[in-house]
């Protein structure tokens, strides 16, 4: 059976302004053994590279918005898959204007891309179906910043339903994927015994929100309930409200207040502003709202443990 | 007096898939004190940051082609620039495809410049003139490579003449600064005394000459010739002198054959293939033909000496 961890690895963390050793937005979320890159700031191919990751494998790549610091390091990345000798389809999904950007410079560089590049048009809108493979299933969020922007809720396929120890002599071998599937068995004299009987319940889906760049959105909450794990950005600490309303960005305690009021079940921090040395404040800021925040460090994973089975 | 140093600082010496820790193409020329940026691949920003080089100084930017790893990181160290506060006219000078490059990303994310940014088309054509200013005459090369391409020479602006110390004494101060031009003295009673008598010449004007990419390209050899300084790709060892020819890049033969013939001072060789684990076998091909030889390091800086006065 495959891994089901569910792992998402922030590869930078800084804000427009790059500094402090901060790189810009990147995130990997890992589903099942399988790489989502979730913005790609200037030099994530160079940090996928020192980080050993084998960015071959990444068939998607998910583009909240194109302010220069959650996208620049795409281009990069896609000639590089090319030179590499990609011919796997590669699915980037962004903003409508995405598909210009990549397409006038290949132009001028006469570049043919050796592997299908697909670019996917996003309109920010809560709840919009984005992408769905045998992993996840990716839905968007229409985030509030100064040009369009859209976040993502993945939320991991369930396992199929495991069968109960003490019935799998009963269940012939033919019988077993459907009844994983959730179907009841039906034996030779027609009465039916019902798959609760035969099978536990998978454990719930796992689902992570990526919500970047945002000013503070809580109209978003009913599409977030319940996240294991809520990505905000808390570019701001509070005494800096005005700045962060004017260029629609969050403070760490309006992160905090969302994470709370959608019972996310653990906040990550990221985008700080280059004014902050460290992230102490930010994050000591978020905590006295919501205890279960943490800061986002470059090139740290942070697991998803599978939640407890609600039923078996 | 200012600085008359003329310093050349790599800032990236690898090729387009990058690895083996090498940063796509990017060089730092500072000449008097004033730095001119030449080509600008991904992360160009972060190693001048990562060096804490002031980069707010940068006023010029030349872009040789529009493949990736020579451009890509312009996009964002602009946006920095005007993060910073930046109100100084930039000058990008470079092929015309850039100018919409920089248009379709400005317009997509709604960014406004808060200084003037001036692109300059450049025609790849030996001896053009690119640029002038008080230090430096910036003229082009036509390169050999799959896409237009354009190499630069620049020559710093002669000091002005000295004048001899025991002639001073009989110029009058008003006088001074045309005879430090080169004009010759008029005496009251309508006698000449010529400029050479009065005067030592200035040092010669060092030139450095960037060459990238390229196929061999004997015909440039007038141009460049007698430089104090000549970079040029070397992509490749001779042994793969059929890939060089069809990718239409160097060996590192083919760059010492360059330097040789037009009598170069120096030759510093970059744009590695990543196949190469380190430069050794490219560099020993390289002095085989042309001992003064360099290979570029990451972040190196080159002086160019001052040439001897050629009279006195």
């Amino acid at each position: 059976m495959a891994s089901r961890q569910f792992d998402l690895i922030t590869l930078g963390t800084g804000a427009a302004l790059p500094a402090r050793g901060r790189y810009p937005t990147a995130q990997l979320l890992v589903i099942h053994g399988a790489p989502y890159l979730i913005d790609c700031g200037e030099g994530t191919q160079e940090r996928l590279r020192s980080m050993g990751f084998p960015f071959h494998r990444i068939d998607h790549i998910f583009i909240s918005h194109l302010h220069g610091d959650h996208y620049l390091g795409l281009m990069g990345l896609i000639s590089t898959l090319h030179l590499m000798g990609r011919s796997r389809k590669l699915h980037v999904h962004g903003p409508a204007a995405l598909k210009e950007i990549i397409d006038v410079q290949f132009r001028a560089s006469q570049t043919y891309l050796r592997f299908p590049l697909e670019v996917q048009a996003l309109e920010p809108e809560n709840g919009r179906l984005a992408w769905s493979d045998s992993r996840v299933t990716v839905t968007l969020l229409a985030l509030r910043h100064r040009i369009p922007c859209t976040g993502f809720v993945f939320e991991e396929k369930r396992a199929l339903r495991s069968l109960r120890t003490e019935r799998i002599a009963e269940i012939p071998n033919f019988m077993r994927a459907q009844i994983k599937r959730g179907e009841d068995m039906r034996l030779p004299d027609g009465t039916k015994v019902p798959n609760s009987a035969l099978t536990h319940e998978p454990r719930p889906a796992r689902r992570y929100a990526y919500c970047s760049d945002t000013a503070y959105a809580p109209e978003l909450i009913p599409w977030i309930q319940d996240v294991d794990l809520l990505y905000h950005e808390a570019t701001f600490t509070k005494q800096l409200a005005a700045r962060a309303k004017e260029t629609m960005h969050s403070t760490a305690e309006q992160a905090a207040m969302l994470a709370r009021d959608a019972g996310a079940r653990a906040l990550l921090l990221g985008h700080f502003s280059s004014r902050y040395k460290s992230t102490g404040a930010v994050l000591e800021e978020a905590r006295a709202v919501f205890p279960k925040a943490i800061a986002s460090e470059e090139g740290k994973l942070y697991r998803v443990p599978e939640r407890t089975t609600e039923s078996s």
